[in-house]
């Protein structure tokens, strides 16, 4: 498996492209883009767990039960949720826009918006800008870094990755490209990720591996503890590579399985990292619980404590907050069995044992805590089960953003 | 019923007292705080849901299950928690100390402790201001004033409340202190709360009665989602008041606890009004639901949102975000049935009707929304369920705070 450039473009067969149509009206930022495959496409998709759902989240959902979808369009500046049947009119009426243009027929194209709710979706304008979007699809660096531009909202960086990986000799490539900052919380909350393969797989298969590498990547991520009405995972693998076809969970699956994860674990660290406001990325590893979602459970509680938060974003080795943070997660644990300790690239430090204090140097503990990526190491027991969730700080920056994001 | 002074000395017989005794070592603070009723009482106490729980909650616990606590002993400064058995040993050390010098049998003095987590308690210094605390015991406002101070960590201001009510022409008395501020969340975190009362009345209908008042006050107050470790309500009725005795749920019960729960009310709303940063009281209040717990659960989720929170900070009418946190409350209801809108002293608007955007002038909400008291008014549906929480905004001062409490 080796890092690609490329993105969305670094699998073959995809183009990308992003253009500024006019949604941010008072922005000169780009607000609208496709990708698309040249060859059909099986393709996979997970949607919020919000029960307020975007009409794009609505109508995306509905196409994707064919498993066929090749192009996504999406718009960034308006959310298109909560805007009734207006709004289901011109997710339809998006998706129809792009798929008569490209000549494909309209279920084959997803749909995602990203922006302000409750704001009718200016469909006009989209409209305007249908032809350019689709003339400017290209496969280089000027596809998708465009594309990735338009679905940006409060991101600070741009957030894609490629693998290459071989399956029984044949080069398969992955590449995916995630919008999300704030709202993002385990159930995928405002975060739009696009992802692309050449390999060959059956849409079971590859509906199977998106649940499982998403379980352990998208859904581990915490930034406020809001979930929102518009997230979505798209996967399109349309066969390209030429890899024996993957039609059962063996050693190929496997290997791909993997790979996609690595590529989901890879974009999820950069959303966290890239936290409204954050100045800190927060891995919250927990270890020795009775199984792998009780570990996640868990490690989601502290990751998304404002008081643990605050504490990482003040340098403060509060660990008692993380203690505290273990016994609101609702399950039941032996208190006098928890281990802590901080770790970053300056150190790590123990600083509970047996669910009390350990002696331990505050300015080592502050040295270590002061770095951007900090990790907290928990053992609540034996047990063989074990998770990581990324998280950040909480800060000034976060009230700054949000206190008065729309105007 | 009405409205008195006094706190928890208003009620006939007892006495409070607050001391400083080192145990905030860099402070000049009262950090000691006793309440004390000259004749034995029934008793009832509610504690933390957290299951990492302090020291002083499980002596307290323990002692409570009897029904005839007397006496607290509170410290600020040191909340006793993950301190292992030493804790637990100094926990009952602190309530013999004071059951020795009081007169009374150890298990009528509950202990209370708040303040950071994870540092032995200095019980030498709680030992020797022991007799200086019993000393000073008075019924006026000397006594609750310094009591209620020495129960403040972060708190900016003293919440105290007392009322009057009659039963069968006798008048009854109820007071109360409360100290809390961040860690706030239902289920009563790092809150605690003492109330008094000179009514004569079975510990089995005070249990009924705290239970109820709580539910419907501090389970409904919000401040940063997290759930302490040391949260306590304890309630000591002396029967000094000379009414018929309460022993069953006729209209004496109710009238008590009516009053109970208004006494509470009070407090919790005093509480979020002083949650850690706090600018603004932030109340939500859900109609139109199945039942009043389920409305409960709709009106944290808003309350509890860092996106609805900060827009409250920013005065900004950003409906989408209780939309949004309400559809991640983790129960169905009808997005196209939710009605929405904002209200304080300054006017009252509608914003969202059937789920959409209704035109409202921005100017005038935010008006509304810059006052100190503001609501966010939801109706789901055309249930019966109704229920009010009480939060607060999330500010800068919030991380300010918190992103370095211990130093």
């Amino acid at each position: 498996m080796k890092e690609l450039i490329g993105g969305v473009c670094a699998a073959q067969g995809f183009r990308a492209a992003g253009i500024r149509c006019g949604i941010k009206a008072l922005s000169k930022k780009r607000d609208l883009a496709l990708i698309y495959s040249e060859k059909p496409c099986a393709a996979a998709a997970m949607f919020t767990a919000n029960r307020v759902k975007a009409a794009s989240v609505l109508v995306s959902r509905e196409y994707a039960t064919r498993g066929q979808i090749r192009a996504v369009i999406a718009n960034s500046g308006n959310a298109n949720a909560c805007t009734g049947e207006p709004g289901l009119a011109s997710a339809r009426r998006m998706a129809e826009l792009a798929a008569r243009k490209l000549n494909i027929p309209t279920e084959q194209v997803a749909v995602a918006s990203t922006g302000v709710i409750g704001v009718p979706l200016p469909i006009t304008v989209i409209e305007g800008g249908i032809d350019a979007l689709v003339e400017s699809l290209r496969s280089d660096a000027e596809g998708h870094d465009a594309a990735l531009e338009a679905i940006m909202t409060t991101d600070t960086r741009k957030k894609e990755a490629a693998l290459e990986l071989e399956i029984m000799g044949a080069p398969v490539r992955l590449g995916g490209m995630v919008k999300g900052a704030g709202m993002i919380h385990p159930n995928m909350a405002t975060m739009l990720c696009f992802i692309t393969t050449d390999v060959l797989i059956s849409g079971e298969c590859l509906d199977k591996a998106l649940r499982r590498a998403v379980n352990r990547s998208f859904n581990r991520v915490t930034i406020d503890g809001d979930t929102s009405t518009n997230d979505m995972v798209l996967i399109m693998a349309n066969g390209e590579a030429g890899n024996p076809p993957i039609i059962a969970e063996g050693p190929d699956f496997q290997n791909f399985a993997a790979a996609l994860e690595a590529l989901c674990v890879k974009l999820a660290r950069d959303m966290a990292r890239d936290g409204e406001g954050a100045a800190k990325l927060v891995t919250v590893i927990v270890q020795g619980a009775s199984d792998e979602n009780t570990a996640a459970v868990f490690a989601k509680s502290v990751a998304s404590s404002n008081l643990v938060k605050t504490a990482c974003f003040g340098a403060d080795a509060n660990w008692g907050r993380v203690l505290c943070a273990l016994g609101y997660a609702g399950i039941d644990f032996d208190p006098n069995a928890v281990d802590v300790g901080f770790a970053s690239r300056a150190g790590t430090i123990p600083v509970c044992q047996k669910g009390a204090s350990v002696p331990f140097s505050e300015d080592a503990a502050k040295r270590i805590l002061s770095e951007e990526e900090i990790a907290i190491h928990i053992t609540l027991g034996t047990g063989p089960g074990e998770a990581t969730v990324w998280g950040c700080d909480l800060t000034y920056d976060y009230i700054k953003i949000n206190g008065d994001y729309r105007s």
